[in-house]
């Protein structure tokens, strides 16, 4: 197994807090020489070393360098093997202002620290034990979760109900390997432990159960990645100002809590807590024009990717009927297995009466499906849409301890057990021979022991994994 | 005196750590029912409940609000008067995506906190006495500081020698104020205290002593705000090249630190840990051009603002002599009283010769300042420039101790107790009666009393001190 001690022999440090001025900041100090080096900078206020004082305890004085003051500070000592990291561990609370943090860790790194990496912290947590690979990857998610759903599969991930699940899975194909090698060792007794059948039985039952989490990440990847929707109709029936109207009322609420990051990600909005994502799309006529025809391909195309689809009609023009009959056939195919919902939009220039008469209207596929009538420009119906776009989500469809993927490497590590359990499963049907069998068993084993780091866990793949961490956790 | 329990009885809640996502974030509850509205989310790991555990104890444990987990978190209890505030106060340290620390600001909320006002916490600290005015004032500049300079400023003036200075300053007045007081007293004894003339000796004294904190604004501004340095020179000398070049090295260093809010204050760059604030000044050259004269106007009296002046040549062309002895003349007075550097740029398409040529040429009030040949373009002889900069910025004049004015509250109070003092100085001389004397000493000490806050401070002020805070300190 790769050697962890490699890595930890130094001592290292960051901020752990948000980058940029706050108030207070903290820098994180963790390795063997934590307290030491801390020890040569900190003099507490009253008669102690920075030693004699008790763990755990917020300790106030000053931190100087050379003999020059750079702060009045709080510290407090963690020892190995309680801390975060599992390492000797000092946190110190410092003034916030950019100059000060900098100068703390300066003081730290001449004092013998070194910068972490990113992940740094959370790697050496994991490598001492304190918590296995899945769970470093939810401290991660975790941090970035903007939405009650991503922080719940976060949470859940990190509190091991889902590394339990991997393991579960983990034992019983171990399980299954030794069953076969156990046949192997007698093979010249023609000794049989289990039937083919039964065994069989085994395989089916490990891959039907992969299967459900597999299938899983496609609501745990939308969770995490926003649930796509797609806003489709004519050109000029009001989908941007849809958007905006959507967009805008949550941007609101959004920038009076905190003001900071959402401009990035301009076209999420969070539906009681749940993550909807919108897919741009260019209006949708039926025409001859060849390049605007391009432009409505790549929309088909697009649609492809929602799973809620708002389909967009304006009622207060003159045409009869408001949807294009060659629409509606165009979008059968595209529209199949998306959840739809139909939308009547500039309510307040039409009347109830033609609002009804358009429903009569309607072709059989889609008189079925939920319909609202609103105004994005005035706002009206707005809320109401929304409820119907968070139940078209069906997300209500899952029990609340059920195990959501959201990880794409888990899902890739998982694709590929299957895969093999599939061979397994044929090689079962065949007659295969069992060190055949035993081959891919052990394959399928390594694959999900990954999962959760519990089997043997490259460099690169840890590197991978908390390259995408900040620096200080 | 204003009743500080007015603004106190309810307990605050904000995130003390810089806005943002971070691996974690520190949220500060201040108040009498902290500890009882962190008791109602916080469930210690353990059998204890938050109440029978120590105070200044890193407890480990979770936070929940309606039997929702929120975090895993790390829970520090301060005890009045033992905190910053002087109140019973709670840091609650969770992971720091924005979702959570939002959550747990909701949490406290909804347990009966609300969110603290801009620099609340601080402001409690100083109606609770746990420090003046001036060092309230100097926790903002703390977490403001972005050079050595400031960070020094800052933290002397947190650290009371700064206050000290103000409270004798305004002692002394109050002796004087009782000398005369006394008199007024046994008026009709006609008996007299102390001589006129010594009584204008104390005052003198005073003044002086106020004159020389005042000038101490001109460098304790500069240094918070950067010392105004303007490039000036023809067109097309080289002065953004060589603007870029400076803040360019500077950047570099910056970023590879933080990487965060440099860019807002585009032309600052950071000198041996002091701030030089570059002003942007149109070409200069003598034109007959109406339009451009009006630009050239505006950079001579933009040159006002600056201590130091770069004055730029470009030897490379065929001009003799290199400097317009029309500009020169020009420039006499604009220049006058600033540090002028004399450069000669684009020193690699120049030879030593030339360089030597154009010295000689030099009118006698420029051939005394300090010159120096720099390629701006290949960065040749920069550094030997800043180092030039720094210099002539005189700061080495002052010594360690030295109280330094930064705060232009301070400095405005200080100029109206100086005209006031004044107004005394002549009184005396002019034998004015002891009773109209008085008043106006008694109008210098509340002056000089606001700077450190020990004499009555209204409302309106407080507001405007602490309204520049960031929230959560």
């Amino acid at each position: 197994m790769f050697d962890p001690t490699l890595f930890q022999q130094d001592t290292i440090c960051a901020t752990a807090t948000a980058p940029g001025v706050g108030g207070i900041a903290v820098i994180r100090v963790s390795g063997s020489q934590a307290f030491a080096i801390v020890a040569a900078l900190f003099v507490p206020f009253g008669q102690h070393t920075l030693g004699e004082l008790p763990v755990r305890q917020a300790i106030y004085g000053r931190l100087q360098c050379d003999g020059e003051l750079i702060d009045e500070v709080v510290v407090v000592k963690y020892r190995a093997p309680h801390s975060y990291t599992g390492e000797d561990t000092v946190e110190i609370s410092c003034h916030g202002s950019l100059y000060i943090q900098q100068r703390v860790l300066q003081a730290c790194l001449s004092a013998g620290c070194r910068m972490a990496t990113p992940g740094e912290f959370t790697r050496r947590a994991y490598l001492n034990g304190k918590m296995d690979l899945s769970q470093a990857e939810a401290v991660a998610d975790l941090i970035a979760s903007e939405s009650a759903a991503q922080h719940r599969l976060a949470l859940s991930q990190l509190r091991g109900g889902y590394s339990a699940e991997f393991n579960t899975l983990r034992d019983r194909l171990i399980q299954f390997v030794s069953l076969i090698e156990l046949e192997l060792d007698f093979s010249e007794e023609d000794v049989e432990f289990a039937d083919r059948s039964s065994l069989l039985q085994l395989a089916d039952d490990i891959s039907a159960r992969l299967t459900v989490l597999m299938d899983s990440f496609r609501l745990g990847n939308a969770l995490k990645k926003g649930i796509p929707v797609a806003i489709v109709g004519a050109t000029n029936v009001g989908k941007s100002t849809l958007l905006n109207r959507l967009l805008g009322e949550d941007k609101a609420i959004v920038s009076s809590i905190h003001g900071t990051t959402r401009d990035v990600i301009e076209d999420t909005i969070n539906i009681d807590g749940v993550l909807f994502r919108f897919i741009d799309t260019a209006g949708i006529r039926m025409t001859e024009d060849e390049i605007e025809n391009m432009g409505i391909e790549r929309s088909y195309r697009k649609l492809e990717e929602a799973t809620v689809v708002l389909w967009l009609a304006d009622l207060s023009g003159e045409a009869s009927p408001a949807i294009d009959p060659a629409l509606v056939e165009r979008m059968r195919t595209p529209i199949q297995d998306k959840r739809v919902i139909l939308i009547a939009n500039k309510s307040d220039e039409v009347s109830e009466k033609r609002i009804k008469a358009f429903r009569i209207s309607l072709p059989p596929e889609l008189s079925a499906l939920p319909f609202h009538a609103i105004s994005a420009r005035f706002g009206h119906g707005i809320e109401e849409l929304k409820q119907a776009v968070s139940i078209a989500a069906h997300l209500s469809d899952r029990h609340e301890g059920d195990i959501v993927v959201s990880n794409a490497r888990h899902y890739q590590l998982m694709q590929d057990a299957a895969e093999v359990l599939d061979r397994v499963r044929s090689g079962l049907r065949d007659g295969l021979s069992g060190d055949l069998l035993s081959l891919d068993l052990r394959h399928a084993i390594t694959l999900i022991g990954e999962i959760t780091g519990s089997e043997i866990t490259s460099d690169i793949i840890l590197h991978n994994i908390f390259a995408h961490f900040c620096i200080g956790k």
